[in-house]
């Protein structure tokens, strides 16, 4: 019994370290919001694809170093988790798509101890980008491989598209829709249900996770909104879901919280806007997504000067 | 009285850092300069958001590290001092370019930080890289964002363009004067006059960095002319700044002067002039500035060798 | 006597360092496999542009640092071969070209040294990546420089591509032509013939190697047909080079043979294939190769994790 209960509190946990969460429950509950949303916008493959992705990428790490503390901790299995979701979104839903899933994800438990021993020196880790950079390396492939086609939509290469033709809707209960789907973008998801779903599985496991991720929402939303970035991408949440990254890694995962902590992660949040809209701009020529990218090289400009922010723990 | 000299005198030699020089006087030479320059070019705000960025910088990264010996020497301030001149020069003047210039500039303060944190097992520091990096990201961003608008002709996404359509004038006082230009784009000003300005303000601190300055911006115009590189970038300068660079800093910064460390420069020199050009290549069609981004990725290639030039210092 | 006949077998050596054998003899055949194949293809240019390229960059790491073991062991010279190799290639065949591919390969001999230096903490090498570094540079600065011509088909911005027009013939016959072109490409070579060649010259110094090279050959061609890569890219050998080289890399030179190592190597060579087509999508806007980057990314992807395979030896 133990035998199977193992591995399945691992494949949880790796979904919620997602957002840095060491606990089943949160990732079960993540799990729950993932399925609502691709339910709802009739695409379910992503929440399968999201159990596939954790159950490989924590079974290849095991195997791979099966005494490492990384699988309790769930370590092994958020960017598998992360690949799982992408690979359904943006790629047709083929066998092939499942087999290169399946590497992928695979790939990442091992490339993230590679980019963790590149990054030890400087006390850093590589966050999620083992997830960002195998998923680029699998969707720029996928433009020159039959047996990966996306949707016609994204097959040309467009242009740098500044005129929006979208006018944002800027009514209260539309923002708090935004401000939402900010938050159920982490995994790739566009629901704002799903948005409440990770609040309340943030809030089981950290209150402090819990206020960043709304902040990081709120504050990133309004910045975008500013700044006219893209009404379209705003509406999806698109300018979310890094800053809610950003916000839980810098306010209280590798900083304490404190009012230090706080003014630095305002703005890291407001600098992961800038990011965003600017590898928008970098991917955009080749169709393609940014993914969590953003939240990683921000994160890492907060945290490589090493600043000690010696502040009050709470 | 003190109180306000320090600030002031730290601002001013972080201007001047930017070309190496550690001197309050070289930096208000420099400023004097950018002031003559921009105003010839009617776009004044960029002597103004020099000194905004230079201010800003300075400010942020003293209280960042209030105890550290890089305020004085002015290594907080020559990112922001270039920050504030990018911006103006590349995107329109509205309240929000001000805004998006101060929080560039005073992250430079602590990416600054953070890179040379990633760079010191090689003994080598980011150089201006800080301000390559963050400016980037903020000039891709500015095409996602409707509030940080461009000027027109920057908005599509031009073709890599082969065929030029400008003669090069390579009579005596035009090459003159395009060797001026390519001293005064270091600081992104376009005017002979204020190539006079920067060489009398390095003369004022290091004869050494004056030569090089000087041998640089001659050696770089040779090759690009020889390599038939675009006409109007090199009568604009834009083949000098990144090579003038380069030759301070292998020439006479980061080893002695010399026999050997001459020849090791006139290299570093002219494949800087490559660099640029490739680097030029890559950003053509999102119709953005390579900056000084082929000065710095040339450095490096040159100090990371780690050879020692044991050369009879002059 | 002694005297030149060094340099001659530290060349030879150099140029059998491309695959990791530190064998003159290799060299030597892998040479005459080059000229096979470049006076097969009437673009002789390249197998002089080999021997050009290796003898520059001997000759400029040797003054460099005289006191090297890496000049008898011919790690100077392989980065400098294939730019040899590369230029005649891709560029037209002019004296700026020949003097530009005479910088190149200088260059590579000291960048290598800058690379090395930066991965040592992790145990990696910097692989062939000092010769693609330094191409791209020159080949992205070819576009920018009229003395630096390349065919017309070049020149203009394309799009990126998924409609392939070629329909690929998998009869038997045609399918081993593909496999022997995916190991002549290593050193740019589209030539079955050339593949011969140089699968003797690897058994001629280590039969595992030949070994590696031919499986990874065949495996790269498989999963490349099923995904259906472009059909022209697989009939000129294109998903096969950078495979051939890490399957040499990961299955016996970095790890000792065994079944561990053998699985390893095998999720290595699938995992370059897409990194092939990855990056062939990244650098097709630019109408620019991808030259071996492939093969040294995924090769770092499979050394940083550092796993020790304790293999039995044979």
């Amino acid at each position: 019994m133990i035998k199977i209960l193992n591995p399945c509190k691992a494949t949880f946990t790796g979904i919620g370290q997602v957002m840095f969460q060491q606990s089943a429950w949160t990732g079960l509950l993540f799990l729950a919001g993932i399925f609502w949303g691709s339910y709802e916008n009739h695409i379910p493959q992503v929440a399968y694809g999201a159990i596939v992705g954790a159950v490989v990428a924590t079974l290849s790490g095991y195997l791979l170093q099966p005494k490492s503390t990384d699988f309790d901790a769930g370590l092994f299995g958020f960017n598998g988790t992360l690949v799982g979701c992408a690979f359904p979104t943006f790629l047709a839903n083929t066998w092939l798509m499942w087999l290169a899933l399946v590497i992928c994800a695979a790939m990442t438990s091992w490339v993230r101890t590679g980019f963790n021993n590149v990054m030890a020196p400087w006390k850093c880790n590589s966050l999620t980008f083992p997830f960002v950079f195998m998923t680029w390396i699998f969707l720029y492939a996928s433009r020159m491989m039959h047996g990966l086609p996306t949707d016609p939509s994204g097959l040309s290469m467009p242009q740098l598209n500044i005129h929006f033709d979208f006018v944002l809707d800027t009514s209260f209960g539309q923002l708090v829709i935004y401000w939402l789907k900010g938050i159920s973008q982490v995994f790739l998801i566009n629901s704002w249900v799903t948005g409440i779903f990770f609040l309340v599985a943030l809030a089981v496991c950290s209150r402090w996770a819990c206020m960043w991720a709304a902040i990081a929402s709120a504050v990133s939303l309004a910045i975008a909104i500013l700044f006219e970035a893209d009404p379209n991408d705003i509406a999806n949440g698109l300018f979310g879901f890094s800053p809610v990254l950003t916000g839980i890694a810098v306010g209280c995962t590798f900083y304490k919280p404190g009012l230090k902590t706080a003014l630095w992660t305002l703005m890291a949040i407001i600098a992961t806007v800038f990011v965003q809209a600017g590898m928008d701009s970098f991917f955009t020529p080749y169709g393609l997504p940014t993914l969590t990218g953003p939240f990683c090289i921000t994160t890492w400009l907060f945290l490589l000067p090493a600043y000690k922010l010696n502040t009050v723990q709470s």
